[in-house]
């Protein structure tokens, strides 16, 4: 049988070659159409093939209502052979050359729902939001607005994936409209605190690990085990409020400056669907401590950009483009450094990259940077520019590996500001 | 019918009066025994009545399998009226002079289970951990070590309740063996972090409030509907790796250093049982921005005591004698700036204090503050002292509200140091 990565795969179903779900992808969510509840699906091409539909008729192996949830956990729980066998069977069963879907109507109206027509929801239960904060540029570009250049990185970076535990209550799906963050606010010059409306709501670029199988309390990971933690990657926004995280943040770290939404794309593309497109991260110096070391190359070439759309505008502008691959600590490192105090993971946790910022000026992963701290205002369009978001403004972020003649696509995560309560 | 909280009520069931689970307090837990699948309990005196026996008897109003569960998330959700409903009933259940359960050999055999027999579990599944830092003898002795005295305070700590997201996956309960953790560790003088166990292990005085129902995403709390959301307390041991936590904290916070255990106590004794206990906090000053302001007495009295023995001891020392009523920030007003932002809370979310010092130098709810940094070692016994925590030592930490001629009490929470990993 073909690899399901096989670049000359093709499905009997239509897939444009600028499609970010080709037969080479196969990513995973939870949908609902024509009025059903929501269940598990995989994106290919404009279509969602309904996993539910099949499992009931007997042509997946996995536990008995694996596809019938509203939400990944359980499917992801069964683990990593349950997850390749499932894959190599989706590939068989989309193949143009495989009769068994495709020469079958009455199965394929149940199974093959075109997209247009499906609501996509959370594709899993966020069991923990872990925020990391591992892009160099990104760190050295923040550190250098408010500690000056020569002191930009603090000491213990290079040394550690430093990060945060975040609000895994507010993680929300792309399409989730993301209403303005009140907070406490002091801004440079007033005497006192008060308490409103964010003026300086920034997104933030980056990719997030899903964590596909649990490790005990008390125990470390190998290099090998985390990487088979790592069911697969969303894109992820974590939506910030500068103002109100620069007076709360001392010395606990961000809390409500963070904690009111976090957007992320609803395909969970799986690792095994970015195998092809590993590559080394950076040089790291110095080397790490050998409880972070790395043999294999664990990061990945995957292209990233971002819109922004005022509601004054048809189209959004292009505010960035960066690529995964310039992170410093990859994702495995990450979890790593998570578990090695003996912090127990669970199958659901969400380990966000932290701003995916690259070397260049064009590659900067948040509108902190991009305006530097709001000095720089950025023109969008005619008489449209943004030091912040503003009400109304739509913010897309979109991901994919390129392949020879096709893509390896993550769709997008889109979130549009609503208006402070008053 | 009298009030639960009637101090004059005696159970059919013999309590003593040092007992901390008289009929006037009634809290919950999950409980196994006899071979039978956990299940919600109420700790009575000695005992523990198996409500989901009551309930298939059809002796208590709530959705069907509700205590055959083993959490109380699912009883929590149904909310507050169905909460007072059931503490009013078990609270007639067992009355000295009601018969109904008194009376019946065959009832009572199947729902009065000594104590000594049961295995308490966790009591609720734990969605979301924030702890926070709202004693402000605690914070003005913790700056003091670190700042010196004049700048012990951070400036935003008068104006709102300090948080911090912690991880939800190593809420363990009390009984729990807590593995000394490892991590980067860079001492003062040390050129480079290394990676070891820690060596400065600690324990901090807490309690936890659990959340019992959810708010939406995008809102924000009035005080009443703080209150009311509140399920009730445990006690918590927020176990914290001093070396570990204090070179990766800059810039986002404890993360690894307070990841890998935090113990709670089993029983959860109810805000309606504390009732009788609320007492004003310290004055504010300055006064809190509005969306912080409290009209009702939101503390309790509830008297904290904290135990170490050494593995060489016979029995423990106390080291801390504290009161829950000294926390500056009321459990409430850390609801209400938790939802501040919008950020949306789930039943099960469980809020710790922040360590509990008062004003007297043997009220000090850590080591950390005991020994003053490690400068100053605290005598246990014959030649036993400590300023951090060794292997073997073990750490109760005991609470309850001294009624007249009863208590409300929390039992406790206890946990043990087993050696590093090698």
């Amino acid at each position: 049988m073909p690899h399901p990565n096989d670049p000359a795969l093709r499905s009997f179903i239509p897939v444009d070659s600028e499609s970010d779900f080709p037969i080479q992808n196969l990513p995973y969510g939870v949908f609902s159409a024509h009025g059903l509840a929501p269940r598990i699906g995989v994106a290919i091409g404009d279509y969602v093939l309904d996993l539910w539909e099949l499992e009931q008729d007997g042509r997946l192996q996995v536990e008995p209502g694996t596809f019938s949830a509203p939400a990944l956990n359980g499917f992801m729980s069964q683990g990593p052979q349950v997850w390749a066998r499932t894959r190599a069977r989706l590939s068989e069963l989309l193949r143009h050359d495989h009769g068994e879907l495709r020469d079958s109507e009455e199965l394929r109206k149940r199974a093959v729902v075109p997209m247009r027509e499906a609501k996509l929801h959370m594709p899993f239960h966020v069991a923990g939001f872990t925020d990391f904060y591992s892009s160099k540029e990104h760190a050295t570009n923040v550190g250098a607005m408010f500690r000056g250049k020569d002191n930009a990185l603090q000491p213990n970076w290079l040394h550690m994936p430093i990060g945060y535990n975040g609000r895994a209550s507010t993680v929300v799906v792309s399409g989730t409209r993301v209403r303005r963050p009140r907070g406490q606010l002091k801004p440079p010059g007033a005497e006192n605190p008060s308490f409103g409306p964010s003026k300086r709501l920034d997104f933030e670029l980056e990719m997030g690990a899903v964590i596909g199988q649990a490790s005990p309390i008390g125990g470390m990971l190998t290099e090998a085990q985390a990487q088979a933690m790592i069911f697969g990657f969303v894109l992820v926004n974590d939506w910030s409020a500068r103002d109100i995280q620069q007076w709360e943040y001392v010395p606990l770290g961000p809390f409500q400056g963070k904690a009111f939404a976090t957007s992320i794309s609803p395909w969970v593309v799986t690792s095994a669907a970015l195998e092809p497109f590993r590559c080394e991260g950076p040089a790291q110096t110095p080397p790490p401590l050998s409880y972070l070391q790395q043999a294999a190359p664990n990061n990945y070439d995957i292209e990233l950009e971002v819109g922004l759309r005022a509601a004054s505008m048809n189209k959004p502008a292009r505010i960035c483009r960066s690529n995964f691959k310039y992170m410093y600590w990859s994702s495995v490192q990450q979890l790593m450094h998570h578990a090695s105090s003996g912090c127990a993971m669970n199958v659901g946790d969400l380990l966000g990259s932290g701003t995916i910022s690259g070397p260049e000026k064009g590659q900067r992963g948040s509108l902190l940077e991009i305006s530097w701290n709001g000095t720089e205002p950025l023109a969008l369009a005619d008489g449209v520019a943004r030091t912040f978001l503003e009400d109304g403004d739509s913010l897309t972020m979109r991901g994919w590996c390129q392949g020879d003649g096709y893509r390896v696509g993550f769709g997008e995560v889109e979130g549009t500001i609503l208006p402070a309560e008053s």
